[in-house]
């Protein structure tokens, strides 16, 4: 049983939305345990901090929703998944470790990314694609 | 005229969000209504009924607008958009009635949606393609 | 050094959200710079003018968002990001001026949009491909 997936084939969308208060960015271990050291420089450099690490925390669980695995809960290693801006600053999304063996092995070959948040809401919205 | 429509081609987006208490799920005629069986044991299985049922509904409604249909208001048949959750907990669409064969007439053969809800607002996002 | 792109491409997605209230509809100069005048004219006919003009404006900055440009901040154009609905009452994408130019240079042919508004919050979701 031979399964060809073409390019460009949507194979997965993810929305999320968090009050940007109900995002513990001020907890240190949270923040150690989600982020990596290019995200965390990046928020901290931001107007608001607490914003910024809110809008990529939706984020990232956006992109984990688009990527049709099972949830792990808790034990869900989000610093796999990393939202850097690139030169325009274009939020990017950068997969590692299992979620980026788990994302090869459905075709999943780029995950876009955009990120928004008003004074107490961020919301993210994700495209998966082989 | 002959028009070939590609593979993967994007034909449509949705967007949609309620405040959870504003949809009646605790009507039993809107549920029955608008709500499969398979929805309906799923949504009460639920820690909050009412924010699935209210994440359902807005998932319908975003799937709605991403078929690119003239709307028909109160008798728009939102039963014949049925999301349900695959293995992976993916939610899933399936096209039932006139929905599916207005899809089929766009040429539209997939839908992907995502659902999320906070504390008061459930939000989804559908994405329809060739 | 030649680059191939493959139709269908999904290139950029782009979100945003606003509080309805925190969209000055009410200014003239506003809406006169960052509306066309067919939107003027279907925001104005709507049932509430200003829900229109804000879920009109967070999708023009989704669209933008979509394009992947760098931002130009209060300097963007988004009178040349003209959103209107067809005959099915869709939101379409209707991209002039510089907008334009720079969607073409980066190959997009295509942007989706979908809008939402509640009593108090607009969103929008677009969706750009070649």
């Amino acid at each position: 049983d031979t399964k060809v997936l073409s390019a460009n084939a949507p194979l997965g969308v993810g929305v999320d939305q968090e009050l940007i208060s109900a995002v513990p960015s001020h907890n240190p271990t949270f923040v150690s345990r989600n982020f990596t050291d290019a995200e965390i420089a990046y928020c901290r450099s931001q107007p608001s901090p607490p914003s910024s690490f809110a809008a990529r925390w939706v984020g990232k669980e956006a992109v984990f929703k688009s990527l049709g695995v099972k949830s792990q809960g808790a034990a869900a290693a989000m610093k796999e998944i990393e939202i850097l801006n690139d030169d325009s600053g274009v939020p990017t999304v950068y997969l590692h470790g299992r979620a980026k063996v788990q994302a090869a092995e459905k075709g999943i070959s780029k995950v876009l990314i955009s990120l928004s948040h008003s004074e107490t809401v961020a919301i993210a919205f994700a495209q998966a694609s082989s």
